[in-house]
């Protein structure tokens, strides 16, 4: 169990180059879907408003994981090595989100693949409950002034997402559209 | 409004990283359109002209928006999570300006394409004024010192290119070169 | 024999920097390799196994690589500029990996490939205890108050991973499998 | 002329990003240049030799730039918005430079691509000779103690590669291995 403040400064350092590296490569996939010829104004942006929106969505997405892990690691203050493997779990599913959203992006109307991007977003939950739940636990690495009730609603809110997305892969067994509607339950519940 | 030093020293590490992988990446569309032998010196030259004059006008583009970033976020002492998703904002609006510029780059006598990237630049510096105007108000986050006047000076700085581009928006539907032309304006107003 | 804080700040951030980049541009590798029509749930999952499986893997290599980067820079105090030539040495290994590593996903029945592979471990290895070496002898830039026996086994620690690797090379010229498996024999001998 | 900390981190901190993903972005050049049955050992480290060859050349040339902001920027101590648009120029070039180092690549035995490859190094060389005179006059942003006669030593230093580069160019007008020969010098004459 380090106190070194290099050391966590590291941890976190890390991190936010992995999460500022993931969310700037989805501009990669923006890509001109135009005709040779775009010459009228409102064509122009009629085409390339499914690019955005799947590039805002996408930002949005990786943006609030982010923001999350700033929160919670504001309440860590030392680290060990158990820590930093759940961490680099956690960085491993958030790098392959990307990947998760242009395959829902291009396969957005089968069941399979809003199942998969369902899993994909319950287990990048539940590593980020794992890492707060590891360092929470009796105070392992957290400020000790923290009171009890504090550290339960931050774990609370940690499990809405994964829990949201794991209810939309039981509706999705009967409707993907409607699974897809769930999950905008999540921003309702957290805001 | 917290006031932890960690805090918002990951807010700006994370922006500087969105910038630098952005502005970094602009070298990717580098691209070598030499024939199968490139003898002559000086076709090299002329050929490899047109690739770079994109590259650098857009990493100035780029330079300059981090320039301001770095500059505004220095009398900025506090945070609340509406900065920091201000905050994101601008930066998906940064990191989509490569996409626009290849787009202007290669459709660029295109009434449409110039109005598109226009607003993208009119969106991108509403979202810094915004930031500005949210941190700035009643001093909610920025130095106590700051006089009214220079705060003031700084919100009408951050508006004249927004303001700028909104018009070149309408000289366009009249000639698109006449509002590429007015974009220098910028240069001669901040100068 | 330089002490400044800042410039060695900067050599850590900038071996974190490259991990952290190395690390997220495996995701780029994920490719969809989905049929036109993936309507079956299970289906998806079992097409997109093989390209997670080796996306993990890397991934958890690259950041094995950067825990013990940020184990044994913990000790470091000093820097000078042999260190910092050896370590972009490190780093230059750490940023080819996932390319021998996806040559290793395509080609990974050919003992040339799984040689190579090995190979690449082994410089890479060699590399961090050159680096560790270099800066251990004679308390030459690590902290004084370190133990002689903490420094052997910390050198030790390095050298497990080179010299697994290069006795599967032995083991490859009779079978490239076997010499995979001996790979396992790392997680083995370090936990 | 500001002395503000944070300030001057920031530029330092987002030029050894650019740095760093510069470099990285170097490995997606490896291309296993393997047929389909690479079943030969020694065949399959022929053939990735020269793949290899130009990453490592690329990687040294680039860190070799960054130990030289490292180290002329350890000395200093402030900075105004002239150095940071200098900064911004030198990193541009540096971005660029991978470009430049596969295009001597494919094209090494062509003269035009010679000259081209050197004018890059040479304005490269300036930026840095120009960045390092703006801030060493008359001690405009660096520690008063420096003597002036290191200062000087330090231009000169700055100077001898884009001097050497610039000769190169000459030379290449009547042989171009003579000139890509000639580069060697810096080696020689640096250490």
């Amino acid at each position: 169990m380090k106190r070194d403040k290099l050391g966590l400064d590291r941890i976190v350092f890390f991190s936010d180059a992995v999460f500022a590296i993931s969310i700037t490569l989805l501009a990669l996939d923006l890509q001109p879907p135009l005709g040779p010829q775009p010459n009228r104004t409102a064509s122009v942006f009629v085409e390339l408003l499914p690019e955005y929106q799947s590039y805002v969505i996408s930002f949005i997405v990786i943006g609030l994981y982010w923001i999350s892990h700033h929160h919670y690691f504001r309440f860590i203050r030392r680290y060990d090595y158990t820590l930093v493997a759940i961490n680099i779990g956690l960085l491993m599913c958030i790098a392959s989100l990307p990947f998760a959203t242009s395959l829902l992006d291009t396969y957005g109307n089968h069941r399979g693949v809003v199942t998969f991007y369902a899993s994909c977003m319950v287990v990048t939950g539940l590593m980020k409950t794992l890492l707060w739940q590891y360092a929470a636990h009796n105070f392992r690495l957290i400020h000790r002034r923290l009171s009890r009730q504090r550290i339960r609603r931050l774990t609370r809110k940690a499990m809405i997402p994964p829990a949201v997305f794991a209810g939309s892969i039981a509706i999705a067994t009967v409707n993907s559209d409607l699974a897809k509607m769930s999950w905008g339950a999540i921003a309702l519940v957290l805001l």
